[in-house]
C-alpha cells in the first residue's frame, strides 16, 4: 500500500504546503483513491504518477473548503481529458449539493457519471477488489469521518499435499483455487478455495483521519491497525492559546493516543500555516515532531507535500522518494 | 498601470501555466484588481506582491470553471486572514449563486461583505479613484465580457500665470486646485480647478478580453485604446481542425483584428494546453507568436505566468521582471 501527500497545510495553502489531499493505492497507481481534495489538488497531481483517468473513488472526510474546493476543477479536468469510467464520491450530502450547484452555474458537464455515496450513513461500507473501507465518526465543527482502509483478496498459498491427497492433479484449477475461486470439477465435485488454500499473512490496515479534536474516538478502530495518519494542527501551547473552538488536535494529544493504542506507525499532517519548514523559521515545524516524540515511541513521521510512503506487507512503514 | 499574469492556460492547468487570472493595479499594489480567478489563483498570488487584503474588486469575464473555480478558496482565505473591507465581485449572476451555494455547503462564512455587481447589466459601469471600468459583450458559448480600464483623476498642472493674474497667492489652495478640488476663498470667490489647471496627458486605456471568437466586437472599444489583452487559444490550423464549437480565437484572427484597429500593443494569452514552452516541445508556443507576427506589426507579447508588464504614461508597454 502506497500513499503520497498532495497537501499538508491546514486552512490555507503556504508556498511549500498545499491544503489537504492524499493519494493512496494498493498495487501501483491503477486504480487509486483520493482522500480529501483541497484547492490545487489537480495541480499537485501533475507532479506525481497519479492520473485522474485512473482514479477509482474520492473519500471526503468533511465539508470544509480546504478539503473540498479542489473537486470542481479535478472533476471537470477529468472530463476534458475524456474520462468515461464512473467515479465514486464518498462524502457528506452537502458535497453533492456543492458539486451540483457548481456544475449548474459554470456551464459544465461531465463526460462520465458520478456516484455519490453518503459517508455519514450509519452502515457505510465500500469495497473494490483491493480494499474494504469503513469509517469512524470524529469530533469536529462539522460531521467528520476517518476512513479505515483494509486490504482484501490477499495472496493465497496452495495446500498441495491436500490437493494431491484428494487426487486433484496440477492444472488450471490449481490457479483458480489460488486466486480464491471455487472450482467445479467435471466429476461434479465442488472444490472450495478456502479448503485448499490459506492466506499466509495478515491484511494491512491503515486509518486516514479527518479533522478531529478527540483522537480517542479511534481507539476501537486502531485495534490491529498498522498505521494512523492524523492531523496535528498545533503544538500544545499554541492549541491552549487558540482555545477549543477550532476543534483540532495538538501533536501531544495525537502522540499520547497513538502510544496508548500501541500503534506501530504514526504520520502527522494538517499543520497550521504558522509553522515554518525553512531553516531558522519560527515557529518551526520540528516543534511538532519534538512534542510528539516525547509521548510516542513508535515510528513517527511528519508529512511533507509529495512525500511518498509504502506500508510493507510486514507492516513496516518506509518513506520513499519525495517530490 | 501594471499587471501580472497569474495564469495563461485555457481549460486545464499545465505544469508551467495555471488557468486564467490577471492582477492589475494603477499605482502600486494597493489597491489592485483581479480579472478572472481560475483554480489556484490564491496559490499564484503567494508568489507575487499582491495580497488579498488589498484586493479592491474582482472582474469575471464569464462563468466557465477555468475562470471562476479559484473564487471559493480566495474568498475564504481572505476571511481567515481577517479581511474586513468589502469586496466587489463584478460577474454574471450565476457566479453569485455559485459562491453562495459554496459558502452554504462548506460551513464557510466571510469576515467581510461581498458586493455582487451584475456584469451583464446593460448600463454596467464601475469606478474607484484610479480607474473607470466599462465592458463589451463578446461572443462565446456563454455570455462573456471584455473589461475596459481607463485611468481617472490624472495629474493636473497649475496655470500659475492665471492664478497670479487673478491675485490668488501661492498656498494650500494651489495644492487643492492641483488635486482637482474646487476652492472657496474667504472673500466668497469660488475657484474651479478646471479653470486653473489642465491635464497634460491622455488617460491610459487598456482592454482585458474574455473568451471570444469574434475580435471585431471590440472595434469600437479599441478606438483610442493603448493595449489589448486577448485570448489566442489556437493557431489557425488547429482552430480549423477543432472546428467552431469551442468559440475561441486563433492567433491569426486576433492579430488581424489588432492590426486593422491600429492597436499599438497586443498581449496574447489563454493558450491551449497542447502548446509546449520547453525547447523542442511540439506544438511549440512560439507557433502562436510566429502566426501573429505575420498579421500584426505593433508590439506583440505572448503572456507567461508571473510575467509583469507596465503600460507607461507615454503608452509604451514594457515587460518587467517575471517570476
Amino acid at each position: 500500500m502506497e500513499f503520497t501527500f498532495l497537501g499538508t497545510s491546514a486552512g490555507t495553502p503556504t508556498r511549500s504546503r498545499n491544503v489537504t489531499g492524499l493519494a493512496l493505492c494498493h498495487t501501483g497507481p491503477k486504480p487509486w483513491y483520493l482522500i480529501d481534495c483541497g484547492e490545487g489538488t489537480q495541480h499537485q497531481l501533475m507532479r506525481t504518477r497519479y492520473s485522474v483517468m485512473q482514479l477509482r473513488a474520492v473519500f471526503i472526510t468533511h465539508i470544509h473548503g480546504d478539503h473540498i474546493f479542489g473537486l470542481p476543477g479535478l472533476l471537470t479536468s477529468a472530463s476534458m481529458l475524456g474520462r468515461t469510467e464512473p467515479l465514486d464520491i464518498i462524502a457528506p450530502e452537502q458535497v453533492r449539493r456543492f458539486i451540483n450547484a457548481t456544475i449548474e452555474n459554470s456551464d459544465s458537464s461531465l463526460s462520465y457519471p458520478l456516484n455519490f455515496i453518503d459517508s455519514e450513513a450509519p452502515d457505510f461500507y465500500w469495497q473494490d477488489q483491493h480494499v474494504a473501507v469503513t469509517n469512524i465518526a470524529l469530533s469536529h465543527r462539522v460531521p467528520c469521518r476517518a476512513y479505515v482502509f483494509t486490504e482484501r483478496n490477499l495472496e493465497r498459498q496452495l495446500n498441495q499435499g491436500k490437493l494431491m491427497a484428494d487426487g486433484i492433479v496440477a492444472g488450471p484449477q490449481w490457479g483458480d483455487l489460488q486466486k480464491g475461486r471455487d472450482v467445479l470439477l467435471d466429476d461434479g465435485r465442488l472444490l472450495r478455495s478456502d479448503d485448499y488454500t490459506h492466506q499466509y499473512r495478515t491484511a494491512r490496515k491503515m486509518i486516514v483521519g479527518g479533522d478531529n479534536d478527540t483522537p480517542d474516538l479511534l481507539q476501537e478502530a486502531c485495534k490491529g491497525a498498522h498505521l494512523l495518519i492524523h492531523e496535528a494542527t498545533y503544538t500544545q501551547d499554541v492549541a491552549d492559546r487558540v482555545g477549543p473552538w477550532p476543534q483540532h488536535s495538538s501533536a501531544q494529544q495525537v502522540a499520547r493516543f497513538a502510544h496508548s493504542a500501541g500503534l506501530p506507525n504514526l504520520v502527522l499532517t494538517h499543520f497550521s500555516s504558522r509553522y515554518q519548514s525553512a531553516p531558522g523559521g519560527s515557529p518551526h515545524i520540528n516543534q511538532l515532531a519534538a512534542e510528539a516524540l516525547q509521548h510516542y515511541k513508535g515510528h513517527l513521521f511528519l508529512a511533507r507535500d509529495f512525500d511518498t510512503y509504502r506500508l510493507e506487507k510486514d507492516f513496516r512503514l518506509h518513506r520513499l522518494n519525495g517530490h
